[in-house]
């Protein structure tokens, strides 16, 4: 799962109808350091994400294996929120 | 799923049956402030965008899970016309 | 989908024996302009597309999803010959 | 599969709860050399690796065909523990 | 399909159970004249591929669409050797 971070929300009212509902939030890649690169894109939350949070994004199919997103077209999904990270035997991130 | 600008049209008369009146779009991906950059594609639209529109486009399987594009031989749909973007507590985008 | 170029063909003798009879074509990405820029690969043609000709390529899944291909071990199918493309106003390619 | 280098752990409570169980590492892509490079992401570990180890990821919906991780909303996962690789003929990681 | 030369090995006993018996090659992404660029990766030979060989290569789902590695936890499998190739009217690479 892609490391990213919850940077904003999206509003979309034409849209597929499988889609109502759904909370869209903006996305950017992170490091473990939780440093942001790379180019933002839209998420559904399943998991109550808030913004600025570390979280952890499936993409593919994968994002709909949960109850909330079955059978929706979407390709990404927030399925976790991070309360750590360790790499190198170091904490990289800690949930404040 | 990719936030992305509607810049044109597609036109193909041979293609795969399943196809058939699928209305085909060129897209280009967009930042949350509606900067395109990167490579145009064909998208199917489903939801009625027109050119010039933010859009949210799903890609791989996902692009079949809308009841109009459903066991086609597409790899990317157009799911959502974008109404505002917000990302750290900015509108980025709005409708016009 | 891909908007690309057919630059050539591929012979495979030992493959898979459910790719028996599928024709294999080199491809390129190209822009909606007919420019092709990335690395080639290979497609299987599933709508009789032919040299030079510009073209729409589904990836993943999706490339199993014609009566062709159902079902081969592929990942990339040819399911469009594109006549015309238009970005911005203006018609960028006119198949010749 | 992707070759990468166990670099860390997550740690997340709030998650989907298909997921409940699931060990969560930190990954780099690797060279067949042990050299990392790229970004780190997150894979679920299905075959017990440990920090430093050279593993094989599987992505997208692969990630799902084992046993303990099927039906989750994951998209990448460990199912292989490297012993050994040779390029070239020359062996260019051993486990130590 | 990725073309791709075969360059290596690769070993791992603690794996998958459903990867049991799979002969696993290290190949690295070629271009039509046999040029090798980019990273390598480990594919699942299921045609009885040798080292040097230039191969086409299914990744994603495809992977798991041949009669060796259905249900596998795999997303990268050899499904063709290649004969020859040819591009924009040249024979690029034909196997020795």
């Amino acid at each position: 799962m892609l490391i990213a971070r919850v940077v904003g929300s999206a509003v979309s009212t034409a849209k597929d109808a499988r889609m109502t509902g759904l909370k869209l939030l903006v996305v950017r890649p992170a490091s473990p350091a939780d440093d942001v690169s790379g180019d933002a894109f839209v998420a559904v939350d399943t998991v109550g994400a808030g913004s600025g949070e570390l979280v952890l994004v499936a993409r593919g199919s994968a994002a709909r294996h949960t109850d909330r997103t079955a059978d929706c077209p979407i390709d990404a999904a927030i399925v976790g929120i991070l309360d750590s990270l360790e790499v190198e035997g170091e904490v990289t991130f800690r949930k404040s």
